[in-house]
């Protein structure tokens, strides 16, 4: 039997000052549900999906209720779910659904096909039951502080060719007491992007990304950067030659090759079990699980002993 | 002055005998398209989507007028650009769109965001004021022939765990008289999918994928494999390594896991310019533009001489 790992992220950004200590509170909270999970011998794609699902909750992330507003005063979020023996599935602008992560996490089980999006998407929604929430449960303080602080200047589309702003993605790699990994990226995108917008968070190699010759990765930041640099793919295949917290670094470093290339990755390094995560940016508040049971938070990086 | 280099193919499957020679017809007229465009000192991006055009607009692919019948009996049509430098752009789920790699074309140049999906898709094709014309003009012989092959066994669904029904999933990969590169993949999906269903084709890493450190690729094939097998990004990372027709192949071959695991893939070495293709497939007609301006083709790689 392995020591379940948990280690999750809740988005590369500067967290104002008044979200810090409730991400801190949130992110701890995820891992302690994903470990239950954990005890009771599930896959490592249960845990993933059951400790996404409380990030998705919190209303300090930008995925679930936190999901921000895009262009038409709506929300749309994205989720991607992908085990170490490469079964994957995605679920691409979903409204309206308090857990798009568990929505992905059945896509993962079945055999037919591995993303579904929109009208698609929704329609599979409604087949699981799962009910189908009015725009207003989704507005949280830190959204509505997303929305002020970045609208009114000027076309708020310009925003996608400006540093992105603060956002806060979310996402968990997991390992299971049988040693098997998953990780899971969720999203409510980019505030103002209009509607279909998707950026890097369902996509294997990119969001979200896992291999049982490598390891398992979740990263966030500014998704369309990551989507044409492979971020998940590009940290993955460091795993195996160093430790986790070096590869984690050198791809986010690989990575930043513009101010605009700003993220940040966590991940488990499949051979031995270890963590490793990065960013750049200020934050990405971050917990994970420890062998004596224990969990580590911090805000950033920097503020692990290394 | 770089001589220009562009390599198209029409899907990897088994293309029934009444349509070979109509398929070998179109994948030589896109490369002599696409040769006038180079001509004129285009970029690559512009090759590419010049010459998918005419495989979308080819009757015997799945692309464009072509697109097969989904679970619904519509159709719905992913494209996805990638160039060297790694401008990129995707549009998910269109329908009614004569070209979308045209739409895919507009998204590259377009800093504000890569993918577009749906409704938002939709959309911005308004926008453009690309008409939307009715179903009946995706109806061809093609089409119909796959439909009467694969309809009527029991639940259309199971036929996504057999192996996948032929189709013709079109791409194309390019390097203009500049010597930039690019590539780009467009598809019908898959006979019967659920409304929604996205595969590979429109990815970075999995349908497509460029990058000035090794070259561009297109991929075609079984779509949920080429998503977490990253089909694109396997293949890219063998060519500073080999000679590219290596590369393909041990790709392929690579990729090539399970019975189930079938496709294509076609690429460009940016050091060289060499072509490589490879699938494991009965067919995959490809057509590739020469230095001394001719065109070579063929219905599968074993009728290359190497």
């Amino acid at each position: 039997m392995f020591q379940p790992r948990i280690l999750v992220h809740l988005g590369a950004s500067d967290v104002p000052e008044q979200f810090r200590e409730e991400s801190l509170v949130w992110v701890r909270k995820a891992v302690e549900r994903g470990a239950e999970v954990a005890r009771t011998g599930a896959p490592a794609e249960d845990i993933v999906a059951a400790t996404v699902c409380v990030l998705e909750d919190c209303p300090v992330s930008d995925a679930g209720f936190g999901a921000v507003f895009n262009a038409q005063g709506s929300h749309q979020m994205d989720a991607g779910i992908m085990t170490g023996d490469k079964r994957y599935g995605a679920i691409l602008s979903l409204h309206g659904v308090q857990n798009p992560i568990n929505v992905a996490r059945k896509m993962v089980d079945d055999p037919r096909y591995s993303i579904l999006s929109g009208a698609g998407a929704m329609k599979f929604v409604e087949e699981l039951g799962i009910p189908i929430l009015p725009d207003e449960k989704f507005e949280t303080a830190y959204n509505r502080y997303i929305q002020d602080q970045f609208s009114g200047h000027g076309d708020p589309l310009d925003l996608f060719v400006q540093p992105p702003p603060d956002h806060g993605t979310v996402g968990c790699v997991a390992r299971d007491i049988h040693g098997h990994i998953a990780a899971g990226t969720s999203t409510g995108g980019t505030p103002f992007a209009p509607t279909g917008r998707v950026g890097d968070s369902p996509f294997p190699g990119c969001g979200v990304y896992a291999n049982d010759e490598e390891g398992c990765c979740s990263c966030t930041g500014y998704g369309e950067a990551i989507l044409v640099e492979l971020l998940g793919a590009k940290t993955a295949e460091r795993l195996p030659k160093m430790n986790p917290m070096q590869a984690a670094k050198e791809a986010i470093n690989a990575f930043a090759k513009s101010p605009r290339h700003v993220g940040g990755v966590i991940c488990i390094k499949k051979e031995t079990g270890e963590y490793g995560l990065y960013h750049n940016t200020e934050h990405m508040p971050f917990a994970m699980l420890m062998d004596d049971g224990s969990i580590v938070s911090g805000l950033s990086v920097s503020e692990l002993k290394q």
